[in-house]
């Protein structure tokens, strides 16, 4: 076995891969919609198939580093953290191709012309997934703030995509299964920058000895 | 410190605790909305609170068996298998807050007369949740494996309460809104049924050492 730090290095390596993807996935299945290029799917699938494969590499090698190195004190939170940073980053995967398979459906509707603030949601989750990789391989503690605040904005626009949705909803009723389909993406939106939320408490807890977790009021 | 095992029980019950507290939370939160009895989410807030600092305890006690006992093979998968779960049981808990949540606002509309599938898929719910649970404690692999099935079951609940909830908007455009939180808290169920499958795949991969995550061939 290799030098432990370098076995460290590696675990981050691999846990900045799959938020590389990740963010690609989120980017391509808003873009798919929003331009209704189907094609641009096509590398959610293949980014997909890469996650799921780092994901459980990423579990075998914090395994392994647990049971042969019997880490001590922060090396030991550093790979609990890990492990949870893995499962974040999956499911935020899975509903990357959920957005995507989505939109295939919708982009397939001359009539669905309006996507409200989803663009922005997309964005600012891209940059979520971006900053709270950043912060736990930096260990900056105030990268891993911004994200909470973000989370914040992400549910504002969240509940505009919404209200605008139901009100175009009871103006058309042909509009109402459309609508219902923009308003799940919009929450897969939602659900991917909670997920960055909590790798940014994993992060915050691992720097700072501080469990952020259910304590809004020590957040800011 | 007391005896390895008796942690390794501990830490266990602390995990049945938990999964009860979710399993009453969804039950409550459900019915609130059913027999619209806003009195019966106070329990679901309280069981929030006791999930919360169960999930701090457990992953507490975890990175101080891993720290000072350095477990290895089989009691080493048990405790990264066990810091999974608490994470999965914590979000189930917030589900039940959102399904909560929202059935408060819909109870307040006497024109919300039907709820399609939502208490079925809401029965299967807190089916999985145990079943998962006492899976994982007993290392019963055919149990993890009901899990996996009833997962199929729940998403086909899931299409059937969006599309009921779909034709009944476009006939009732007053309907918009309500037929939308209805789809949320389906959504919400079914998000509750994802992490139970969490929790079922990581007690296989505990019992037989097969991965079954991204591998459906293998489930059966």
């Amino acid at each position: 076995m290799r030098h432990f730090l370098q076995e460290l290095e590696e675990l981050q390596k691999k846990l900045l891969e799959m938020s590389g993807l990740v963010e690609s996935s989120i980017h391509e299945s808003v873009l798919a919609l929003t331009e209704r290029r189907a094609r641009r799917v096509e590398t959610v699938w293949t980014n997909e198939a890469r996650v799921n494969r780092l994901e459980i590499a990423i579990d075998e090698l914090a395994t392994r580093l647990l049971a042969l190195q019997q880490p001590i004190a922060g090396d030991l939170r550093f790979i609990t953290a890990a492990i949870k940073i893995n499962t974040d980053l999956e499911r935020m995967g899975d509903l990357a191709v959920n957005i995507a398979q989505r939109a295939l459906v919708l982009i397939e509707k001359p009539e669905v012309n309006t996507f409200a603030d989803i663009p922005k949601m997309a964005a600012l989750a891209q940059e979520m997934v971006r900053k709270c990789l950043d912060a736990f391989v930096r260990r900056d503690p105030d990268l891993a703030r911004e994200v909470l605040l973000s989370d914040d904005e992400v549910d504002r626009l969240r509940t505009s995509v919404q209200d605008e949705m139901i009100e175009h909803m009871q103006k058309e009723p042909a509009a109402v299964a459309d609508g219902v389909g923009l308003i799940l993406i919009s929450r897969h939106l939602e659900r991917i920058a909670d997920h960055a939320t909590n790798i940014a408490e994993d992060t915050l807890f691992l720097v700072k000895g501080v469990d952020v977790r259910h304590r809004a009021e020590v957040r800011a």
